[in-house]
């Protein structure tokens, strides 16, 4: 049991072994956004019920603005931005943490000038983000 | 439903409205250690499977050397210290990030002349630890 546990380090925002992803196939909604999963990834670190994954997208860029059923819990760890949730928006900063409820229409977006990191907390089993087009019926 | 997602706002390593805590009751084996639950805490964020805590190791403080059947995910986001992992022991620094697996015998601690802050998630529902103590029998 033992030889399971690990350190998994840091140098920079990057960690050794772990693959800097594109943040997602599914859509193109999205700009200057890659993914991280540090841990309990696929079949890594199966004891964990969730997942730890770290995002950062790079100045002026964004994520898919969406919903899902799944909630996410959000600590920021670099740079600037701001988050929407539903019809608000908040800047955010290190070391704010951020609540995205069940079924919130939700987008992170970087600073024009600093990139935006943030390690982000998952259920590892979990229904599909749904994009939301502001331009279809709501 | 919106209006359930939030900003837990952060000033250094404390947050907004988060009372920070004693790090445990149930036993007297570490020294200098303190407790803020950011998401997750209580009835709060009840749709969330995991709570999100943030613990800080004054310099030369230690938690608990002990074990249990849940996993932690750790992420180092403030000082230094080490982690002990069963016989091993590795330095930390931020953002490193340490998986304990279950049963794993555990104990993190500070630099003699830095404080260790990190964020563990671990599942709302969990078994309790178990300290271990060197001098019984293991």
């Amino acid at each position: 049991m033992a030889d399971r546990s690990k350190v998994v380090r840091a140098k920079g925002f990057r960690w050794v072994d772990v693959p800097i992803r594109v943040y997602k196939e599914s859509d193109d909604l999205y700009k200057d956004v890659t993914r991280q999963t540090l841990l309990g990834n696929g079949d890594a670190e199966r004891s964990l019920n969730f997942e730890m994954r770290y995002f950062e997208i790079a100045p002026g860029g964004y994520s898919t603005l969406e919903r899902h059923g799944h909630p996410h819990a959000v600590l920021v760890v670099r740079g600037r931005g701001e988050v929407q949730l539903d019809d608000r928006t908040a800047p955010i900063a290190p070391f704010d943490c951020v609540y995205v409820a069940p079924d919130a229409e939700h987008q992170f977006r970087a600073a024009a000038d600093e990139s935006l990191g943030f390690i982000c907390v998952v259920d590892r089993e979990r229904d599909r983000p749904r994009p939301v087009t502001r331009s279809a019926p709501r």
